[in-house]
């Protein structure tokens, strides 16, 4: 059977593991096309030179050979083209928008390809260009669809009935079909489109008809329909976006989801002497010096390149073209793997202005992404440009501050007039000395908007990157959002501090304190509490006798103890609660069901309540607030706490998924209380 | 003889060939750090596995080992750390300021590395530390200063007065002298010690005591100190920045005018398993996949690379962090030779925040930087963000056109409220309609400013692409450049076309035209020809019976002819005029000397006015106001022309440098003329 792992993510961004009849490949993959008759880099070499794992060639080219029909039908297709692991065949669609028709209907090509021995064969589906106005776009998106049904029943085996069907070759059983999202450049269809495709059978779900966007460098329109059908498709599998060759693309590609590229593109450019980087294409013409670390690069000259004969030398611009394309893949893996990927888009979509326009597209859809991006992660939040305030966890920020966030009476505002940097030292000082004398809370103007100041060590706030001065579009942002906070204070006695008046004169605004300072480590974990976890989880945990222990070393809190019990820990590394079964004990009846909680049937729940991990299958329902890196209390089916842990999924996600891990167990019920970690 | 040559450049950057007793390294260039007893990579196959030319060791360590100082004495250092190309001495200074103090006097250690035979001696210079305060730092940059003068007196051979010289080892009179700046963290003392070195006789200037800085990611005090220190250096020298061995720092440096860069980081990174890339660091054990191309990252993964034994994994990264760093210097050698060096910083600056403060802080020099941009180039104007507005050409063109530009009467002031692209095929459809009709010239927003519309074929205008919406900051900066310009109108009828309002909503607004349609060519020509070389030239030119020579294809001026000769001719690719002899004959008399020209000697005169190129060496005196690339006049030392062409340096380069070519030559005037040519 072909199935999909995922085995890490960044937001809609997966590593996977896509396991099929002839091999396994990890996501995102890039499927160099082979061409059966014309081999500018045998297909043997690219497992050895660059680590290809899957290839993809196309079935309607041997179809229409006869010398290549009847080796692959004879031998099959790996044989045909000289190479033994995955293989992924296209139906001639593309044919047919290049040259306006195919002579196969889709039942014969499909069986061809089933015979032929591929792993995932593609549907005949309908090439709606760009320049298809609306009307035609629908009626081939519809038509596409009938196609997808028919190739669905073809081939899961329920379209016996209509005697259009080729029995499976024997042996071939657990062969993929690949089906094609289409809309043209409307993102209405193409989420139609999504639809229709998620509701059938399938392994793999592919985006067509993009080529003619990325060739004339329709970047955000790309993003439009990208997003459109990822909205739509079924999270549990893997998304092909059909001709994405450049390794410029690999980056914005994955973000949004894609877990597939293919590459013809490295051996036409190679041909036309054009060499690909992940910033761009120089022709070789162009070049005075090889910009590049490549093996190729690193040991010729574009000189020596140019006196090559030509055959020669397409194939050392098809290495160069594959080892920047197979590096691009594994600098996305490793960003994806550490939660950078938004960093190297940014930096990425500094390669043509179209790109930087692409940048702007996605944040429109801030909210989609946001749904899917980390809780936390292991490095810093890196500023790149005015465009970082799309990211997800500027988003998020704010929303849960004001929704979460129990405001004070009063507070202090502080606007800095350079980097807002709640936690540099000379700035907790000052608020420290301030602190003691006055009645009002701290809150901060930080990147992310407002920081009240006892929650200065969360992530992202803790662990960020800005330069000294910021661009003005931030700036705005920022102020815009710290007015909004001071207008939700419920006294009007807030003030705003620029940062460049000197102390006396905030004397001078400031009024005295009336209250004793309050316990700061206290309020720190009260609000970390209520910002992770909702206001009323919040008051369910700090009820009843509140002992904080504090880390000897730091004097910050480390773990929460409630009437004895360890119900918190404070992870130093991102300043966000691990939960613990006393803790998750106390929430559960505070807030309804489903929230905070991951619900498994009773057989997930036995394993459990011994501090196994949750898979995805035996998820029965999830709180669709939720984000992946989140704290969860896992339950079952009647509520009763069997686990805590951290969910690694959204809810679609946890209730798509057949494989795969949905909750990483910390704690279950009857495991005796693990030590505490930074995992 | 030590000896410089700029063979290209772009801005202060350039490419160059260093001359040494021992072989010639291109600039831009990388000088791997060589320990005479630990040597990670064999020197031997430094040039073979990534090209380095030339490489740098200590003579103060081989100096205090007997082994090494007496194979070094008896062999020379090249011998001793085998390698046969040009070697670069350090002094012992670093050394002084990781250890407080060294046992070895400058006289005794300038002997030494002449004796072991040093291309490059480095004198013992002072160490200033970021931290010392001013006084500190102006009373080590005076003894600095005093022993550049010992070392330049002790080297030169002018010091044998005081008893203190050596004579020189026989044979070896044509090594070359290191001195270096110092001057902390002070912009004016670095300015003032680059000024005493600048006024000494040595072979290549180093700007020293900026380790610390570039540890602490102190990037914008680098650029300060190292700008302070490039304007009052000695243009035709090359610049080494001691220390720079992160290839994230390469293309920053090479735009503030560093040549040489010297690297121990490949190996000091490599022991403690730290990955150098352009974009960043990464210790080994943070990836899980290899983000580069490079053969070691190509053929090796992560795990395999953590097996391995110590010394052969610090062998595997400190190649691949040679591999990356000579790549990045082969890119930026790459990207002077386009003119695209400032996107690439751009692009650069966003592997840290700190690095997008220094390109802030390049802003602030933006007049300097100007002075040496050159006036056209081969490739487009990318945007990259908001600091694009930084770069020399957005500074250059609004300044030129408010300079030379004749004011019309009235204009039509256009603000699209998108992109700003006023050779969109939609717009000029637009706009030709609007100009038959209304008694107005039109003036449209771009992000360069104002441009005329007549003027919107010019560089860099026509040539730049920036994303559909632009950051504020510039949309604030274009509509203030827009307003300056509606109030230099002469009369107040000027508009403010919004872009959204629909052509009839225009049509209310303008004033109809009661003038003839102006010629729209002979517009574009004159207009051109006033940002080019200024009103006074244009009236000049445009006097007597103008004949403008359009192309047969695109309808556009190709020759400008005046009574008959062939005056100027635009070129395609920039729309920029090339200056033919008819047309500078026409301009002399119109401006006052050295406006427009070349001064050259006699002997250089006899050879240009045959069409021959102009070497630094023979030029008297030049424009000041002349960029690179600019066309000039070429006249004798009585102001008779003898040539025109492309001017290669500005002024003060033409004046230092003894070597290199100072002006392209295109038309003598004793050859015949010469047909069109894009050159």
């Amino acid at each position: 059977m072909v199935s999909f792992e995922m085995t890490g993510r960044d937001g809609l961004a997966r590593l996977g593991r896509l396991s099929t009849p002839h091999g396994t490949a990890v996501t995102p993959a890039l499927m160099p096309v082979i061409h059966p008759g014309l081999q500018t880099i045998p297909p043997s070499e690219m497992k050895r030179l660059f680590g290809a794992e899957m290839v993809i060639t196309n079935s309607y080219i041997i179809r229409s050979r006869e010398d290549f029909r009847d080796r692959a039908l004879r031998e099959g297709v790996g044989r045909l083209i000289g190479w033994d692991g995955p293989v992924m065949t296209d139906s001639g669609t593309f044919q047919s928008y290049m040259y306006g028709e195919v002579e196969v209907s889709q039942p014969e090509i499909l069986d061809f390809q089933r015979r032929i021995g591929s792993d995932l064969c593609t549907m005949l589906d309908i090439f709606s260009t760009p320049e298809a106005p609306e009307a035609k776009a629908r009626a081939e998106l519809e038509e596409n669809s009938r196609r997808a049904v028919e190739a669905s029943e073809l081939f899961y085996g329920r379209g016996e009935e209509r005697g259009t069907s080729t029995p499976p070759v024997k042996g071939k059983e657990d062969q993929g079909l690949v089906l094609a999202v289409q809309g043209g450049i409307f993102p209405h269809l193409r989420e139609r489109s999504a639809n229709d495709t998620a509701a059938l059978e399938c392994a793999v779900q592919a985006i067509g008809g993009v080529v003619p966007l990325m060739e004339a460098y329709r970047f955000p329109e790309l993003v439009e329909v990208v997003l459109a059908a990822r909205r739509a498709l079924n999270p549990a599998r893997p998304v092909h976006l059909f001709g994405a060759g450049h390794p410029m693309m690999f980056a914005l590609a994955s973000l949004m989801g894609c877990d597939l590229f293919d590459s013809s593109s490295y051996a036409k450019y190679a041909k036309d002497d054009r060499m690909m980087f992940s910033w761009g294409t120089r022709h070789l013409d162009e070049l005075a010096h090889l910009p590049c670390s490549c093996p190729v690069c690193s040991s010729w000259t574009p000189d020596r390149l140019r006196r090559l004969p030509d055959e020669e030398r397409t194939r050392m611009l098809a290495e160069h073209n594959l080892h920047v394309s197979f590096a691009e893949l594994r600098r996305v893996r490793q960003a994806i793997s550490e939660s950078s990927l938004w960093e190297l888009v940014e930096e990425r979509c500094r390669g043509h202005p179209a790109l930087l326009s692409a940048l702007q597209a996605l944040g429109r859809h801030a909210d989609f992404l946001e749904r899917f991006a980390p809780a936390s992660r292991q490095g810093a939040f890196f500023y790149k440009g005015p465009e970082s305030a799309f990211r997800p966890e500027v988003q998020r920020w704010t929303r849960r501050l004001l929704d979460r966030y129990t405001m004070p009476e009063s507070a202090v505002m502080v606007c800095l007039p350079e980097a807002p940097k709640p936690y540099s030292r000379h700035y907790r000082d000052l608020v420290a000395k301030v602190q003691e004398r006055w009645d009002a809370r701290f809150v901060v103007a930080s990147f992310f908007g407002p920081v009240p100041l006892e929650l200065d060590g969360m992530y992202p706030v803790s662990q960020s990157l800005v330069p000294a001065r910021l661009d003005p579009e931030s700036n705005e942002r920022i102020a815009g959002a710290m007015k909004d906070f001071s207008h939700r204070l419920r006294t009007q006695t807030s003030l705003v501090w620029e940062g460049e008046q000197s102390f006396s004169a905030l004397e001078m605004m400031a009024p005295p304190r009336q209250v004793p300072v309050p316990d700061w480590e206290m309020l720190r974990a009260r609000a970390t509490c209520e910002v992770q976890f909702g206001r009323a989880a919040a008051a369910a945990i700090f009820r009843g006798k509140v002992e904080l222990v504090l880390s000897p070393n730091t004097g910050r809190v480390r773990n929460v103890l409630v009437d004895g019990e360890h119900a918190l820990s404070l992870r130093a590394r991102d300043g966000l609660f691990t939960l613990r079964l006393p803790g998750a004990k106390r929430i559960l009846p505070a807030v309804p069901s489903p929230c905070i909680r991951v619900v498994v049937d009773s057989d997930a729940a036995q394993f459990a309540v011994q501090g196994k991990n949750v898979f995805a299958r035996f998820v029965k329902d999830c709180d669709p607030k939720l984000r992946p890196m989140d704290e969860v209390a896992v339950v079952d089916e009647r509520d009763r706490l069997v686990a805590c842990g951290r969910a690694l999924l959204v809810r679609d996600e946890m209730l798509a998924f057949r494989r795969g891990m949905a909750v990483h167990v910390r704690e279950g019920a009857r495991t005796p209380p693990v030590a505490d970690d930074e995992s």
